[in-house]
């Protein structure tokens, strides 16, 4: 009689861990606190009306068709409208719909990933994005990042025998940045050049304030780039749904692996989606996201500048002002580290995401993400008073 | 400048291929053809009002919730839900709701084989585990098997150092066979004495017709089993939705794999599903199914019986009984192969699916599989004379 456990678990779940942040994120969770650490869409911006609209005409219209197994590309209409809404000459066979773009990053990193393959992220990146490579045990590389995005000499360095490079080139999680147009043609250039395919996720690129970002990386060369896309942002995240687009050498193998991960994503969700955008939906409910966040962000930076004492960076709290998206990215005094000023924030009932997690390699201790979405405009004056005092708190501990 | 692909796939990839079930699928679903080859559950037992009702329900009462980012594990209350209609104490913290069972045998794969593994899988088996198994490389062997499921001295040959079996072991998917109680209590106690982990799948088992199947395998030792159900067939596949139920030893492993392959399952699905499902809806509702697919196994044993010759099982068509679920599973005559008799069938306007690609080693090339479920009654007696007529006209060509 064998009485100890009988599993014997992949060599692969001893690289698997609990999400630092969603751990992070359950402490910071209790009633009351103004948070700024959660990646959440503003539920102001869900189209309840259109879903519910939209519910009862797919299931009069076509229960059975919504209700049964389905192709696993994806619902046609709805693939047609991806490609129709993307900035360069899509191909709707090359689109793929997937259970939120979390699932591209898993599919891709099964087609691509060997035990071992090197493959290069920014610094920081996504930690979703990494938490799908590392199942399939690659080599993760950091590539040195500033301000407009992935260094290109960095790049170059350590550009060889790298499987791909993962980008997220808009409003990035967790920076907030904006990859600019001259380093976005360097990077096109280099990749091309040097047969490095790129994966580019772009959750948030819809989400921009003043001006569109420059053209995304697959559209100056879609044969060597994926393209990951997501209906979280300016729809809502509960449906998961998300999309890539991929060339000809890997879609069929994306979509095979697809097939064995899900079957097809969910049938009913993909013609809600379907019904809500036809007619031209995003054109009208985009910009009210856009400037909902905008004026979110705004609040943020004033309260930010009205609260924050100013000196050189070493002794004050610096931060960036993102031109989209959700998220901006802040960095701690000199001898301060973001993970010690939590508990200070938390006692004074706000809270924000470390930065370090976030980093491949070593993280900066000092930085931090604040999403300026979630809470409102009011809470996020209340949130960042609260965070000044915090700050306040924990330098005195640090001295 | 590289001009060739940048492109390197995964070593996994060149394993990853079309469903040849999905590919032959394609060629019989041409219009006015009664098909016999689908998996599809009958569109009459979708419980389209109710839903109709719960997407209401839920975006009324709380659309923020329903819309939102969720947590992997999934919703609570239909965690609950799942734990109290299973029959063996479940405790709701070892239940995960997954994309459809076929998620729940994709973090399966992740968690439990490396490259080489060796696991074991009964012979016919269903073909979409395999599917999923077969990206993370395993060395997949098959365990002899009868009318009553898994043979249990070749698995005694078998299970050193397997990682798990693989079994479903009710109305099986292609067999539509049944393990019997005494298989059943042999197989447990082998796997328990052995350390063999069961991953038992048992999306049919609900729709038996006069008895309910024996105990499941889990019930007999929740700690050396993972389970997967599914809400697909008593409710509806196009929602996606299933879930596993595993021990503490895999759980955390199976929710970090789920969190990186999806982050979560719908959250609006699930709530749908928990509205549908609360008052026991499917106590009333599940044998509304049964009795449906019942009349319908019994047009079809009528049908056989009434158009195919009688004789010895080496020169008729032979077939089983299937005591619930979807599928009956027939035997040519020596010498033909389900394969060449396709295009006869196709061509007289009925469609099956050949047995030999359900099987992980050399498969008989004389089974084929043939659902119940999807036509009607009527539909059922032309079909099985239309393949009466197939099958003299393939005969003449074989002799």
């Amino acid at each position: 009689m064998n009485t100890s456990t009988p599993w014997h678990l992949a060599r692969r779940a001893a690289r698997m861990n609990p999400s630092v942040i969603r751990e992070i994120l359950k402490v910071t969770e209790r009633p009351g606190i103004i948070s700024f650490a959660g990646g959440l869409p503003s539920s102001k911006t869900f189209p309840v009306a259109e879903f519910d609209a939209a519910c009862a005409k797919v299931l009069k219209d076509d229960p059975s068709g919504a209700l049964q197994y389905a192709a696993s590309e994806g619902y046609g209409p709805l693939r047609d409208m991806v490609a129709d809404m993307l900035p360069w000459q899509v191909d709707p066979n090359q689109v793929l719909i997937t259970t939120g773009s979390q699932q591209g990053l898993d599919l891709v990193a099964k087609v691509l990933i060997d035990a071992d393959s090197k493959i290069l992220v920014e610094s920081p990146t996504y930690l979703g994005a990494v938490m799908a490579f590392i199942p399939m045990e690659p080599e993760v590389v950091s590539v040195a990042s500033d301000d407009h995005g992935v260094v290109i000499s960095d790049l170059a360095d350590k550009a060889d025998a790298a499987r791909f490079l993962y980008v997220l080139p808009n409003f990035q999680n967790p920076t907030g940045r904006t990859m600019s147009e001259h380093r976005r043609a360097a990077l096109s250039a280099l990749a091309t050049e040097r047969g490095l395919p790129l994966i580019e996720d772009n959750p948030y690129g819809d989400l921009w304030f003043d001006t569109q970002p420059p053209a995304p990386l697959t559209a100056r060369n879609p044969d060597g780039c994926i393209y990951l896309g997501s209906f979280s942002k300016v729809l809502a995240p509960g449906l998961r749904l998300g999309f890539v687009v991929a060339p000809k050498a890997v879609y069929p193998k994306l979509l095979q692996a697809k097939q064995a991960a899900d079957l097809h994503s969910p049938g009913f969700n993909q013609r809600m989606v379907a019904e809500v955008m036809k007619d031209g939906f995003l054109d009208r409910h985009v910009p009210t996201i856009r400037a909902l966040y905008k004026s979110q962000r705004d609040a943020m930076l004033n309260a930010l500048a009205h609260e924050m004492p100013v000196g050189d960076p070493d002794s004050t709290l610096t931060w960036n002002s993102p031109a989209g998206g959700m998220f901006l990215w802040a960095r701690l005094p000199k001898g301060m580290r973001a993970v010690d000023l939590l508990p200070f924030a938390v006692e004074q009932g706000v809270a924000f995401v470390p930065g370090a997690p976030f980093y491949a390699d070593h993280g900066d201790e000092r930085t931090l993400r604040l999403s300026f979405v979630t809470p409102s405009v009011e809470e996020i004056h209340r949130g960042v008073a609260a965070l000044a005092v915090a700050m306040t708190s924990y330098a005195a501990t640090v001295k």
